[in-house]
């Protein structure tokens, strides 16, 4: 067909130079020079860097699915999503850390860990994995671990209220809604 | 309940000192100093700003949706996508901005279009919001327009070979499989 690309343009692009532009524990930013399968050049193409975490569909005994509703000041609002937190790359496993951060920030533990899929935030833009785990049998085990930073309220609802809040737009973060989704196709609920 | 936070915790932070320490027309990244409702500081808060973009579950006259797949430098692979690209903020609305990058991307165009939520792509690291659309009766208008750096394969499948694909992490997107989740939701197939 005239214009389309043939398949072999899929390539990937050869990396020139390369440095760390922004280089903290919590923001790295990376810059490289390209050399495209075409033979142009991208001078200064950045990427966010690490920052690979994990999320989870919890489901309590009673099916009730965990969420949380906290602060987050890259929007600036107070949002509901699926508990979740970063790996602690070197230290712990992504199932570890979708366990750690269910007992941490809802007091919660489960019987049964599934991974849904690792997935891409933003293939463009950034490295980061986000680990999608569905876990069942849940129940509350004690009081939330929270650090001085956080301040997480904690929500149970139905799977019908929680495809509900998702239609009316109350549950906006992306990961949640793929998780939500990756996880009711596992169940055979959507 | 004992140690969970009460409901006004949950209020914004504080911004006391905000400055970007990565401006670039293709890079901003922001770092505020902050104070928190229970009066702790965070000195130095990293997170991308803008980067808000458009994305498209769109359906052909055959109810066949319409993928692309291209090479994307973040996570260095070939990956395939909803179509969507960055709002050129102040120049287009986020549905010019959906309908410029389905006709670029793939050559086509669609009838009616419908916005199905603008969501975070992540509360706290970023203020990026994606705006989801879904059209149908799309059609093949012409041919791709893209850019010297982009290189991108059009793929058309039914709505079940791409329930298949997402399932068989084929589509490892998050704000892709969220799109496809709000928009076979709407037209009752999931």
């Amino acid at each position: 067909m005239a214009g389309k690309p043939p398949k072999d343009t899929l390539l990937p692009w050869t990396v020139r130079e390369s440095r760390l532009v922004l280089d903290n524990p919590w923001a790295k930013v990376r810059r490289d020079t390209c050399r495209l399968p075409n033979g142009r050049e991208i001078e200064d193409y950045f990427y966010w860097e690490g920052g690979d975490f994990s999320q989870t569909l919890a489901l309590t005994r009673e099916r009730q699915v965990v969420l949380t509703q906290q602060y987050k000041h890259g929007v600036k609002q107070v949002v509901t999503e699926l508990p979740a937190g970063l790996v602690d790359i070197g230290l712990e496993s992504p199932l570890q850390t979708a366990q750690r951060e269910l007992l941490e920030e809802t007091g919660h533990i489960a019987q049964t860990w599934h991974l849904l899929g690792t997935l891409n935030v933003s293939a463009a833009k950034s490295t980061t994995r986000a680990h999608i785990f569905m876990a069942t049998d849940a129940v509350r085990a004690g009081e939330q671990e929270l650090d001085a930073t956080e301040a997480i309220e904690v929500k149970l609802v139905s799977i019908e209220q929680l495809l509900e809040m998702v239609e009316r737009g109350e549950i906006l973060d992306v990961t949640s809604i793929a998780a939500i989704f990756l996880g009711l196709r596992t169940l055979g609920r959507v």
